[in-house]
Order: structure tokens, then C-alpha cells, then sequence
């Protein structure tokens, strides 16, 4: 499908977004007002919850659990990590004075906004393959599907254990934390490939690791204990 | 070893302990005071933040994470989690206010004052267990192998995945988190057999499941990916 692809202009951008950044995700030649993100369309009527955490999973980085001076800013779009300290400096964000840890945590989240456009569009297709997931608008299936392939119910996995996620589990949540996460095949790359949802206690346990890491670190304790 | 036993009437005991809970821990018939820690002694002049952490982490429950009126009381003494609502209520905690959640979590964390006392032996044997320990004096050497067998340097292992643990890492610490923890292989039983020390990151990935759970969890998770 190709893309209206027109600058957002009207958009309420923030100072760190440069001009004509935010673009139209229509089909080309549509009718009415462009839009960002059209394929959330749906699910920000019959889930409004779901839809703003995909918004906000793909493009911003994660919060600052923690508060301090040198906690760095909270939930910064992805894209403004990749400014270097001197441009980030005139912008009001003094990377020099945040801890080396804090800093590398927040470079890592750093994409594009392309990436981040992508990954919002992936976890939208991830959602409607999730079991017990509303069936999309005619509209958004086919949108979806031309980049994706067939939705098909049941098909979306946790990035981690592998077993099928239910769109339900969105609705859970304890003590504030959803039950059902965004997360990275490998931490460091923010791609449609490398994101997908992830059970919360499987992204816990996974940490820092990519899922590869987690794969080779249980099965060597598995040997280790004698259950192989 | 038979040991002394007699009340530590002297100890600035908390308005929520017993008169004579606490117990002298030297060996029956020895000379000078009292003590309730004798086997901690040496550890507490080569590295007191181990010797203090054994402590707390045998005796005490664990601090709330979270700040907030219904968080309940933080790091209290595990006995103090044995009586009733009642009981508690006129020592000035009022559990009826906490959160559910609040209540089991600290609940969970019960266990008699013998209890503690024996994880908290346990776990110095475990700590002079570890690779690169400090040697014990000769005393509390043959103190603690006379309750739990010859000390073997390399012989304890991270409760979770099993791999020896180094005494070293005791001094390593991410953003205020030890990188060694103690650790329970069932969640909700503190008692010397149960308890051990495991690597922070086993430990976050244990999470609230036991060790046997979280091995048939990974063990679950292998097949489903094929690596099994």
C-alpha cells in the first residue's frame, strides 16, 4: 500500500521534533483529514487504553521509575535520542549530567521516527492476532494485512515464552503495571522485527538480555540442575 | 553444640518483641557477654555490609519498593508478621488499612524468631562457602560446621541457577541493588533449608514462583521454541 505521506503540520509537535517530522499514514489519494496513526483508528474507540499504549510504547522511551535530578528526562520520543549531546544541550537536556548509566539507557531507546512508525503498526497487526482480540474494521484488516499478511486470532505470541497472548490480559494490571508489555527480541533495536508484546513476568525474567541470551542462560541451568 | 541460650535483656529490643525473645547464640558455658550474632563477629569486621545484610535479610521483611500510605510498614521484623490483626493493631499497625496485596505480601514474610536465627547461620555458612570468602576464625569456623558440616570455599552455588557464587560480587551494586540477594526457594517459607543466596538477576527471574516452578517454566519455554 503506498502512503499519503504529507507532513502533520497542524500537529502539536514538541520543540524537539524538527519541522514536517510528523507525516500522514493514510493510504495516498484518501479523502478527508490525513492522520498519523489511522490503523489505531479502532482500537482507540473500543480500547482507548491499548491504543495510547501503542502509541506511546513505540515512539517514547520508557518512564523513569525512579525520581532524581539525574534521572533524565521521562518518556522523551525515541527519536530525539538521536540528537547528539550539543544539539540535545540547546534543546534544554543536559545529557552531561546524567549519570553514564542513564545516559546509555536512554540512547539505547534511540529510532527514527520511521522505526517508531513501523513498530506502532506492528504491534497493532500483534493485537488483532492476540486470542479474544476484536475483529478490526474492514478498513484496518486490509490496511494491516498489506503489510503484514493475514490477521490470523491466536497467531500472536509472547515475544519471550512463546505462548499465545490474550487481548484480555491488557485489561489486568496489578499494583499500576500492565500484565502485558512491550518488548525487545534484542533491548537494543526498536524495529517492527525486533518488538512484539511479552508477558510482564517474561519480560521481567528476560531483563537485559536478548531473547537469545535468555534461551542459552535457562538451558544452561537446566543442565546445570539435571532437568536436561 | 549446645547453646547458651540465655535472654538478651539488655538488647534494645522494639516495642513489637517479647521480653526474652532474644537469645545468647554463643556456646553453652562460654566466658564473657552474651551475644545473639557470635558467628557474625568476624564478618563484621572484614566486610560489616555482608554481616549486616545477613542480619536484616534473616530477620527482617523486606522494604517496600514503593512509597505511599497502604505500602505497610517497612523492614520490620518477620516474627512481628505472626500476630493477629488484633495484636497488631494495638502495637500501631493497623493491617485493616493496608491493601489486600499489601496484607499477603507481608504476611508471606513471617516466620519465628528461631527461624530467623537459623537462616541467619545458614546464610554465614553459605557466605564462607563462596569463592574469594575471607576465611572464619578458627571459632566460629568449627561453630558453624558443627550445625551444617565442613565448610567447602567454592561449594555455594546461586540458589536459582546454580552456579558457584563469587563473595566478590557481595561488593558489586547497580543503582543502590545488591548483586547478590538472598533468595527463597519457596517463596513463602523463611527457614534455613529454604533460604539461600542467588545472583540478583536469578533472582528478578525466579520472581514469585518457586525455583521448582521457574525450572518447569523454562524448562516449558524450551520446548516451545524447539530447543529442547
Amino acid at each position: 500500500m503506498k502512503l499519503c505521506g504529507k507532513p502533520l503540520r497542524n500537529r502539536a509537535n514538541s520543540k524537539f521534533d524538527p519541522p514536517d517530522l510528523h507525516r500522514c499514514f493514510r493510504e495516498e489519494g484518501h479523502s478527508g483529514k490525513c492522520e498519523e496513526f489511522p490503523y489505531l483508528r479502532h482500537l482507540a474507540t473500543c480500547s482507548p487504553k491499548v491504543a495510547k499504549k501503542i502509541m506511546r510504547d513505540s515512539t517514547k522511551t520508557t518512564g523513569a521509575a525512579w525520581k532524581s535530578d539525574d534521572a533524565g528526562p521521562n518518556r522523551i520520543s525515541r527519536w530525539v535520542m538521536l540528537l547528539s549531546d550539543q544539539e540535545l544541550k540547546a534543546l534544554g537536556i543536559k545529557m552531561d549530567m546524567l549519570k553514564p548509566i542513564v545516559v546509555s539507557k536512554l540512547r539505547d531507546k534511540a529510532a527514527t521516527y520511521d522505526q517508531c512508525m513501523n513498530v506502532a503498526m506492528s504491534l497493532t497487526y500483534s493485537t488483532y492476532g492476540m486470542a479474544r482480540a476484536p475483529a478490526p474494521t474492514p478498513e484496518i484488516k486490509s490496511y494491516l494485512e498489506s503489510f503484514f499478511g493475514p490477521i490470523v486470532v491466536g497467531s500472536t505470541v509472547c515475544l519471550v515464552c512463546k505462548a499465545p497472548l490474550d487481548y484480555a490480559d491488557f485489561a489486568l494490571a496489578r499494583r499500576g503495571k500492565a500484565e502485558l508489555e512491550t518488548a525487545h527480541s534484542s533491548p537494543r533495536s526498536h524495529t517492527a522485527k525486533n518488538v512484539g508484546f511479552a508477558h510482564r513476568l517474561c519480560n521481567i525474567a528476560q531483563g537485559d538480555r536478548s531473547v537469545k541470551e535468555f534461551y542459552a542462560w535457562i538451558k544452561t541451568i537446566l543442565q546445570r540442575t539435571g532437568e536436561l
